[in-house]
This record gives C-alpha cells, structure tokens and sequence, in this order.
C-alpha cells in the first residue's frame, strides 16, 4: 500500500490537472502574447482562471498576477512593495518561524539597512498578538505573516493583525503568505485586509512550477526582473499556460467543498490522534488541540527515536512522511526550534500533512505500521 | 488545415513531452526536496536530465540551473554576476536589437550607474566587429548578445566574440541568450568562451514555464530572489519537475538529429522563398541569404499590406504568423528600426518562423493562400 502523507511539501496533481494541462499543450498552446488566434485564445482561457483564481480570496481577476510558485511569490510582495516604499518607514517585521523564502528574504533587507523585528510565537506557534502590537510602530513598512505555518499547522489571526495594522501604522503592508491555506479554508482579502497574498499551485494538487501573487489594487509593485509587458509588466516572460490552466482546474475541484473537505480532513486526523494517544506510548504532539490549527497539518514527535530514522523505516511500508519543511530537510526545523520545543523532541519530530483525499484506510494502514515500527526501533535502542 | 509557423514565438509541445509529464505527474509527483523515496526519485530523474541538457552544449552537469524560462534567465544571468562584480569596471554591452528581457535589463542597470552600450549592426541585424572591439575596454563587466535573432534570424559570430573578449578585456563576462539557438545549431560555450548561456524549452518543442542558465564553474552569481536550497540557492524554490522531465524530453528528441533537421529546414525555407520570389511580387526581404542567418525564422515584407491585415487574414485560412516579436506584438518592432529598416516596411513586415516539423504540404498550401490574400489585399488598397 502506498500511503502519502507529505501533502504539506507537495501533493499528486489530480487527474483533472493533468488532463487540463494536456489539452492545454495539445490545442491552446499558442503565446498568449502572440495577436493571432492561437494567442487570443490562450489570453482568454487565462483570463478566465484568473477569474477562478480571485473569486478564491475574494479579490479581484486584475488584482492576480501569475508567478512560477511560492518562493518567487513571497520574494516578490516583499521585494516589489519595499522597493517602492520610499521614506523612513524602514522597519520589516515577520516571524521566525516563517518559510525560508520569507525569512531569507528578510535577512538580505536587513542586510541592506531595513530593521528587521520578529514577533513573539507561544509553546504553539501562535503570534503573541500583545508583543506584534509593540512592534507595531508607526515607521513600520511591512508585515509578513504567514496565514498557516507549514510545520506545526497553526493558523494565525490574520484579520486581527490586519485591523491592529490599520489602527497602529496605517501605511504599512500585510502580507500572508497563504501557500498552506489557499484553497483549504476562507480567505477574504478585504475583510483581513490583506495587502499582498501568496499561493502555489502544488500545495493544492495543481501542478508545480506556477503560482499567484495577489496584489491589492493601487498598490506599486517593482518588478524583481525585466523584459516583456507580460502581467503588468510585473512577472515578465511568456505565461505558464498548461501550469496556468492546471492550477485552475485544481482550484475548481477544490473550491467546490471545501468545507466538507476541511471537516472530513479534521475528523479523520482527530481519529489518527486518538488511536495514536491509545496505541502508541511517549508520542509529543507539538500542536496541541487548541482549536487554531489546520486539520491538514500534524506534527508529532515519538521519542526516542530519530525523525530520519523512522522516515525511512516508514517509507519502507510505503508511507511517506516528513521530518520538516522539505525546503529544510538537512537542518534541524528552525521553526520548533523558534516554538520551544526541545532539542531531543525535535529530533523526533515527524510532519504527517494529510490531503483531502486521504483515506481512513491509509491512515489505519500507517497507525499499524507505525505502533510495529515503534516499538522495534525503541527495543533496538534500548539494547 | 492549420499551419503553425509562429515557432519563434512557441511551439506545440511534442507528445513524448506531454507523456513524460504526465508520468512525472502521476508516479514522480514528490518534491525533490524531501528525503523519502518519491523525493529521491524525482532529485535522481533531474540529475539525469540536467546532464542531458549540459551535453547539448558542451556544458557539465553542475552549470546548470533551472529557471522559469528564458526572461528569468536572462535576467539572473545579467543581474546576478553583475551584483558580485565589484569594482571599477562599469560598462556593459549589448546590441540595440536584443530581446526586451535583455535590454529592459540594461536600462534598469543604467538607472543604477551603469554605463551602457550599444553594439552597431548592419543591415542584417549581423554585429559589427569592429565596432564592437572599439567598445570592448578594459572597464568592461559584461557582454550579453543572442546567438540568434528572433526576429531577424540572423546567427551571430559568438565565438569571434569571446575571443575579442579573451583579448581585450578578459576580466568581462559574454552572457548569450541562445533561447531561439538552444537544440538548434551546435552549441559548444567552453570554444566559444561563454561564461553564461540561456535557453527556454517551449521554444524547442517543451513545454512552457521552464528553462535552463547555464553558469561557468566558478563564476558566482547572486540570486534575484530567496528561500530554499534547491539549484545551489541560485534559483530557489520547489522545482518545477513536470516542467524539467518534459524538458528533458524535448532535448533528447531533438538532440538526436539537429543536423539533418537543419538541412531539411533549410531546404524547405529555401524552397519558400524562391516561390516566394517567383510568384508574389514587391517583397521585401529583411534578413538577405548571407549564410549568417537561422533556417528557422523568415521576416519578410509584403509592400503595402498591413503586417496585422495579413496576419488576421492568414489566421482566416488557418495559418498562424508574427508581425514581429510576441512580447512586443503591441509596438513597431525595435528590432527592426535598429537594423534600419525604412518605416514602412516594417509596417509591412511578417516573422514566419519554422520548426523541424513544418512540412512541404504545409509550405505549398501557405503560398497558395499568400498569393491571393497579398492580391486581393493590395486591389482593396489600390481602390
């Protein structure tokens, strides 16, 4: 049995995907660039995902602009509205337990004079919304927060950080970085508001390689590169077309119920927790059950036995898991690190991200696994 | 019957790439990232085709990243060795008929101090070297020219390039956009002394989205943007695999055969424009048989006709031309006010562009259907 269990890092594109990309290849293959009708009708199809696309966070189809993913896309809000952020507002604040394409981002503004501050994060990941509106001073430029984070699965008060924004430093920008989110809970741009958002089409069994940035109207955004009038002149180069079209496919399959989908998801993890509390002895969960956190996400730590160790052995059964952020999968996770978590906890720490399409088979098959595998590998070590 | 001859612009993507997409979709979905088995899967398949891709210029392994595609390229190439070149040395160079994601970099350079300049060229788009030696000062940063012209077709002399480099001023980097040369002609960058080189697969039968920088070992270029690990930190962010694997596949198909691909090509072009010659009259032919020229692209003009009249009523009859570049389809082309073509030429002026799978069928009926458009077009004008 082949159960994946690593949805958090990337997830399979759904058949629809790929059929939309295919057809996308096979008849709409023209530049959407080009003034003839092989273009015109790749410009159409565009336009209408776009439409797809902003309905999602209720936003605006203008307000989108297509990126090759969540890197390019956090690099771009933050870079492209900074840039254009004249005056002495040099102050940047964000999280440390951030993605690296945010956190390494921020470094290099730093580097270049910003004054980088990171809010405060709980035993649970959650901002500790009374130090963020210290940070909050009136030089503040930019905030970064991410919507869901992609380790401990904590969802952050989005639109209360946005209303303490506009009570504290009107001028500065929200960002979010909604990779973990978008398309699996409601997002409302202007209800948070939300300034700039990101999302990757591969978090939502769409296809990897394209994104969307969402770039509220009125807001100047300074390109990181340079060339064709593609996007507004904002992601120059010729469109991602079959990505572009897979994205809106999954989208659609994803939007339709996504609730129902968030509630199943839930209950089976609130199912897997359970049997592991039962079945499997000395389990940490690193986010506990406080009611902000996504159902997607779970990570755990079964002490005692190694993160790497127990991901191999795992995958040996056919379950595939991770010991973080794939993005950082050679280092120790600086995001429990930033959380408290222990040392020897961390290095036990396992991320099981489920999907929608996860079954309850799946996970029985893993828990089986898991409570065989555990108990060996701690016999093996107590040796 | 359709006949696509807008391969300058994109191509249809061959079914090998559609398939190897597709099954990287469906069996090598993991993030190259993670560290269970459909994580290395997909890492080992990259690696495979990173050294196919090198092979096709005679690059290794290791000096390949991956990007979005060719305007990323170009402009990483650009900015990123520019950002470590510290120093006196300012200038840099390039030729007034460059692509738009090379010269809109520039102009962004010189606002940051850069001085900038322009290569001469004749009449047939071809690089004057002598005037280029003039401009190659010991102050000189860096050189970027496109092996082939998009728009002209016209192949420049980059080995006598970087041999003038070698000699003048040796501390400079050639930088050479080979998007439209890539799996085209034989590329070798070590004999042609090119320290970076870029390439885009839909331009080659691949899919869109993706492409290729290659980087000299040795020479560090700063990113444009941060986050993760993947291809040295150059370029992060989850890789766009379906992208790379179908990527992959198009070089390979194409690789095989290049030679006899542009022989038949050639013919074939040769054969358009002798009928061309024999049967439509006051035709302007932009880029001269000079044996410096790609089979691949054919601007010619059609005196009095509107190049976007034609183009619409080409598309009428299913066949699909440029009036110059796509990403600049909105303007006069730059391109060939800067090889000096009179205005109303270029008003004129129609890009076809081949691929290896055009056919002589294909050819005929397209001159059929020109000879009585351009006749019927010019009698409305004449009324």
């Amino acid at each position: 049995m082949d159960v994946y269990l690593d949805n958090a890092a990337t997830t399979k594109p759904l058949k629809i995907v790929i059929e939309a990309m295919t057809k996308t290849m096979e008849s709409f293959y023209g530049n959407p660039s080009s003034l003839h009708r092989k273009g015109l009708d790749a410009e159409r199809k565009m336009k209408e995902i776009r439409k797809t696309l902003s309905r999602e966070i209720k936003g605006r189809p203008s307000e989108i602009i297509f990126t090759s993913g969540g890197t390019e896309g956090n690099n771009l809000a933050i870079l492209g509205v900074l840039a254009h952020m004249k005056g002495k507002n040099r102050r940047i604040i964000t999280l440390p337990t951030e993605h690296k394409s945010v956190l390494n981002t921020f470094q290099e503004l730093e580097n270049n004079g910003f004054e980088v501050c990171y809010g405060k994060v709980d035993e649970k990941g959650r901002v500790d919304l009374f130090h963020l509106e210290e940070l909050l001073q009136k030089n503040t430029a930019l905030v970064s927060i991410s919507y869901i984070n992609n380790e401990t699965g904590v969802v952050q008060s989005i639109e209360k950080i946005g209303q303490m924004m506009r009570e504290n430093c009107p001028g500065a920008k929200l960002h979010v970085d909604a990779v973990q989110a978008f398309g699996k809970i409601d997002i409302d741009v202007k209800q948070s508001h939300i300034h700039l958002l990101t999302a990757s089409a591969h978090k939502i069994h769409g296809p990897k390689g394209v994104g969307l940035l969402y770039i509220k109207e009125g807001i100047p955004i300074k390109p990181m590169f340079f060339g064709g009038a593609q996007e507004k002149a904002i992601r120059p180069g010729t469109e991602n077309t079959p990505g572009i079209f897979g994205f809106g496919a999954s989208i659609e399959a994803l939007s339709k119920n996504k609730r129902e989908a968030y509630e199943s998801v839930l209950a089976l993890k609130e199912y897997f927790v359970q049997r592991l509390k039962e079945e499997i002895e000395d389990v940490v969960y690193i986010k506990k059950d406080t009611g902000d956190e996504s159902p997607y996400i779970l990570n755990v730590s079964f002490l005692g036995v190694k993160s790497e160790v127990l991901l191999h052995s795992l995958e040996s059964k056919g379950i595939y898991v991770s010991s973080g952020s794939a993005c950082t999968s050679s280092e120790q996770s600086h995001v429990l690190r930033a959380v408290g978590v222990a040392a020897e906890v961390i290095d036990s720490a396992i991320r099981f991200s489920f999907s929608r399409y996860t079954t309850k088979e799946e996970l029985d098959y893993t828990l089986n696994q898991l409570r065989i595998i555990i108990k060996d590998l701690r016999m093996i070590m107590k040796r």
